[in-house]
């Protein structure tokens, strides 16, 4: 809420009111609409592609309904450190629950996560976490399971910073989609975390409408009462849209390929590949975590955001590799 | 292509260019903008209620970002008789297929399916159905697929009017959906059939795009070559989107509840209640077949678009029922 009230007061007070027209043909004025970019070739690059192909009179021009976008989340929205915010999710909300399941402190897992032991996590992998979603994430209706969402988001703070897990979001990403948007991109967040643990405040703090935002989904049952009708999260994990499987969410949420994508680690190599398979003009680029000192600086062998294939890839594949310390001016708002 | 290059022209010729502002608090022009809805108090009571969401003004002001309409399609955006379109093209594209397999000649549902036997069809029921899709929609790449059922969708003729299946759709209805979008509605297409079925043509013909259109589908399976990537279709049916399902696919890829619902069959029930459980203002609409003359007239008895509790249901529901004959002018565009 913070974030976006400020970033809204932030664009209207220094951005003119524009057209439509005006928005598809103006050159950008860089120091409003992408302040938190150094002036770097990156920078450079990134807004030559997104104003060639929403440029009518350029050869690499795109239609409005062919201009899609698709960001990864965790590493490349907000900060995924110490651990994917989801996961200190499933901790408080174990913690919380324990009294009434003293048998998860027998379980070599749940104790694990109940320690807040990344081995212990990182020993069972993906399946252990998919468990322990299963056990914080169903069994309660879908408005009952946004209210805890909420109220997580809005009150817990990052053991680094400080700050809410919501205003860990990297303010230049927060600019990148405002000006996609304003060069009539529809602009989708494609996360391997549930859909759901963003979508209640997605609409505030990333700007993006809840259909936009694709990510793992739960089995759902719709009931009725005498009273009412609801939809019900069932323990039955459904989708998990991890690496191979961001291009099939991406064809079955919106249909069409991406010419551009945003991207943080090896799991996002097979999003790259579909959307670098466009006959359309595409890019691909790559947040590299390089600040130690303001952020965290990781890659290679790294459990969370893992990278390592994809920037060795990367110059044969033309992806742009982002350097956070460099290229960014504030990551977060609160900086 | 014809019908939105004819209704895209009319409305160019007919309409006024509008600020959104204007959209927003002029009151709709009837003939322009509805003209093949007759002057009957559905229309008046539809009208009344879009314009009241719309207007910033009123007390039942709707904010655009939850101002959204779902859409059955077959029997509610196009015609669904004598049977489910997405059948015809089963049986079309099995016909096509059986010399590579003669056993399907021995099998009793397959072989009624060859010889359009509705009452083998009815007898296997949904499960026959599905067993039908996997054998027609599955095993070869999504864009196979796509060219499939746009070649089909272009080329095949409809058995009552001879119009070609993609001009069955109802001009009343993409009237409805240009007036929505222009009073800034979101609308989605909710159908049973696959969404595959209607994406590779609905961009131009319903005016909406891909991530709109919201449907059964399948598993998929991305895959690489050292040349290239692909989506296969694989034989493994995920999730249907009937009745009770209908909610669940709207939280899933709309993520908020519609305050505008268009349906005709019992089918449409739970997506009914579901908008219907709003807290904002809403509306629930039942085309009801009426005319056997221009289009076909069923309703209780009727295997395909059943309409009977939902009927009886209406009054104390408030449910709109329009009645084909009596409310519209033109059905199809090619009338």
């Amino acid at each position: 809420m913070l974030i976006s009230t400020i970033l809204f007061i932030f664009l209207f007070a220094c951005a003119p009111p524009k057209s439509n027209t005006e928005v598809n043909t103006s050159p950008i004025k860089e120091q409003e609409e992408l302040s938190n970019w150094n002036a770097t070739d990156n920078k450079k690059e990134i807004i030559n592609f997104i104003e060639k192909v929403s440029n009518p009179s350029s050869s690499q021009f795109v239609p409005v309904k062919d201009r899609i976008a698709v960001i990864d989340m965790d590493g490349t929205l907000w900060c995924e450190k110490p651990f994917y915010f989801q996961y200190q999710f499933i901790v408080d909300r174990m913690r919380y629950l324990v009294p009434q399941h003293p048998e998860w402190k027998k379980d070599e897992l749940l104790n694990g996560i109940l320690n807040n032991n990344l081995d212990i996590v990182r020993k069972y992998g993906w399946e252990g976490l998919m468990e322990a979603v299963v056990l914080t994430h169903t069994g309660m209706t879908v408005e009952k399971h946004e209210e805890l969402i909420l109220n997580w988001i809005e009150e817990t703070k990052h053991p680094k910073t400080g700050y809410a897990y919501k205003e860990m979001v990297y303010l230049p990403m927060i600019e990148m989609i405002r000006y996609l948007k304003s060069k009539q991109f529809s602009v989708f967040v494609v996360t391997e975390g549930g859909a759901s643990f963003l979508r209640p405040w997605a609409e505030k703090v990333l700007e993006l409408p809840n259909n936009q935002i694709i990510g793992s989904h739960l089995k759902l049952v719709y009931k009725e009462t005498s009273k009412d009708t609801f939809l019900f999260r069932e323990p039955e994990i459904l989708f998990v849209s991890d690496g191979p499987n961001k291009p099939v969410a991406i064809h079955r949420f919106i249909g069409k390929k991406p010419i551009l994508a945003f991207g943080n680690s090896d799991n996002d190599i097979p999003m790259f590949d579909y959307c670098r398979s466009n006959e359309y003009p595409n890019m691909q680029v790559i947040i590299h975590h390089t600040d130690s000192v303001r952020e965290y600086a990781y890659g290679a062998q790294s459990f969370v955001g893992q990278l390592n294939i994809a920037l060795r890839l990367a110059p044969e594949k033309d992806w742009v590799i982002v350097d956070m310390q460099k290229d960014w001016g504030k990551i977060f708002d609160r900086d």
